[in-house]
């Protein structure tokens, strides 16, 4: 197995492993060193108050995929943590389904920086909602910040 | 009813709105003029991969507390939307209740500036997990960004 | 005179007005709608205790760059001021020339929210020091947040 | 010299040994651990285009408290690097003076999480004009992020 394979795996192993993460029902899409794509069929139980995605259905999306990308150029042994990250919401999520695409700005052995998109998507159209920079720990052994 | 006991109304009815909020189980707790606080009782399908409380799962409430205190301070007519937030994590979040305070440090006729904290509680002990800072953007009318 | 020529100008013009920017050595490379460069020469003055660029060095340059590509799509009469920014540091700036790039993610009525790199060039070599985004308020007539 | 008083010294140090911040005209006010005062007299060229203090003014000041409230929790032979930061401007900064606060909100042996306030200042009037959140890198040795 190769290292593009095992980086893979690992973070197929780590998505399915995140309790919130199969409860809320994100799904993985893609997975290539440095870049992670993921998607999510919008249900109602996801909206907020004027009947838009949840600001935290977009961002739970974003990080989580942010710390997939920061995990395919990680090595064996080692794991990400969330230190910090910011985003800005660029218009309502209306749409039925969402695609968030996921890409390591600069990988490091202590800190790896990850920017994400939110695209919000009904029919053939396709809206950005999300964007925001992740800052991952990278942590060695034991998982403690 | 007093402009106190109405914005109190006000955000007990869109806390209740607001179906992501529902189903993941965030209690409101207080509300003041310019402050919010809320509950959450951590259940396993709240975890990420290392049994620790998801990144998302504590900026959502952070999120949603910081949207309701900046809607204390309203009129009505009006709502808030969030137009972009940065949160740093401090500690994993291993306790079995989260508690969020959010405070409004900037009210405005357009934007809103909140301040966030979540503590993690296990018995006697609590440990700020989460510090963040919220723009809210006031909108008048349709809810459009 | 069109209104892409308009932009140019009132972005020449403010970049003049504002004497910190002067002051600090920035100059303007490129306008176009909804995206602007400009450079500075690094000087010793520029440095920090080890050497480096300065983060406020790097982040004024980014946050004035942002500026200007926000007012580019603005109309008459309107301006911009920063509500909030965010920036990562990528790598230590140790090069004699920085250029900024800033381009637009999402225009707006009342806010515009901008995305800024920061490139440290040194001879042939450039290579990504800060990346940030930028909300910027439109203000209509009076300057008052 | 106690330990305290060492910390003292290594952020006075620091500060005179960054030539921005000489440049610049910030002053350190005041010094204990976990916890670093600042402040500045504003001169014109510290302005921008609508008269106003600089964001990149207000940002430097507050970065560099952050960074010299982080150094006073380390130990010998280690230095911080600002990894990223995120500011809001709550209010256009008239002042004739700035006073900075920057208190660890968590010390850490590779992250040291810092948040900072500038109050503008003028006659007996204070108006808090900046607050951010800042994550410094602890560097061992070698300044290489």
């Amino acid at each position: 197995m190769d290292e593009r394979e095992a980086a893979r795996r690992r973070v197929e192993d780590h998505w399915r492993a995140a309790a919130f993460i199969v409860e809320m029902g994100y799904r993985l899409e893609r997975v290539e060193p440095g870049r992670v794509d993921s998607h999510l069929l919008v249900q109602p139980r996801h909206l907020q108050q004027h009947g838009f995605v949840h600001a935290g259905v977009l961002t739970t999306m974003a990080d989580h995929t942010g710390g997939a990308a920061a995990s395919t150029l990680i090595q064996a042994g080692q794991s990400v943590m969330t230190a910090e990250f910011k985003v800005n919401f660029l218009r309502p999520a209306k749409g039925d389904r969402l695609r968030c695409t996921a890409t390591v700005l600069k990988p490091g052995r202590t800190l790896s920086v990850t920017e994400a998109e939110v695209w919000s998507l009904a029919g053939e159209e396709r809206k950005l909602v999300v964007k925001g920079i992740f800052t991952m720990a990278v942590v060695h052994g034991d998982v403690v910040l």
